[in-house]
């Protein structure tokens, strides 16, 4: 496991977007921007997610992903870090999204009638952020 | 080949960074930001890079790309489009890099000694991007 810097940290408490890469059925890669979250105690990056969207699909197939951000203020350096979900969570994910929404719209959660909220719990393999 | 929108264009001509993803030799994804251009004409999205970078090597074994942005005031919608490389140029590569530095930076490319740049020629399968 490999371990995220305090600017790391920094970047992705941020309200900066994370673009999550993952792999479609097909051996093709995806990407799509996703709001981001870190916990540093236990050494996570989690983003939340509904059930049943692409990415969930591609990562309960194989839980190999890479995520990439950058300070909205400035581009370099960027962060690029290769990673592995090693739980999907549904316990406190509305608590989540809800914190989420909050940080990056400064606004309340909707929630939306029938969706499943996850956590995605992923352990950073890799961690390039040339950032002092 | 899918069509890129007049929005989709705009945003990528305008001054926002791309994230593209490609698939690493085992098979798991790579993502990284990129400066990014679009070749309307031709419906072709392009990425300038040097030769010998990871998503160079990626690509060489696998074309197959994945490609998201947002416009850098507002973060939705976000572009998401999966696509092909279909060619790898070198002819104008470092006027290109040249126009993407002062389009980006402000500044003329400060050429790197024994580096050679590559224009990656991008036909897009699916775009995805819900602005008007």
């Amino acid at each position: 496991m490999a371990e995220l810097s305090e600017s790391a940290v920094r970047l992705l408490k941020g309200k900066n977007l994370a673009y999550l890469a993952t792999i479609n059925d097909d051996g093709s890669p995806h990407v799509a921007p996703t709001w981001v979250d870190v916990d540093p105690k236990r050494g996570l990056i989690l983003i939340n997610t509904a059930d049943g969207r692409k990415k969930v699909r591609n990562i309960r197939r194989d839980p190999r992903v890479a995520i990439s951000s950058h300070d909205v203020e400035r581009p370099y350096p960027p962060l690029v870090v290769r990673g592995t979900v090693v739980d999907i969570v549904t316990e406190g994910a509305l608590e989540h999204i809800d914190f989420l929404s909050r940080k990056y719209d400064d606004e309340p959660w909707r929630a939306v009638e029938g969706q499943v909220r996850l956590i995605l719990e992923i352990k950073p393999d890799r961690v390039r952020y040339l950032d002092r």
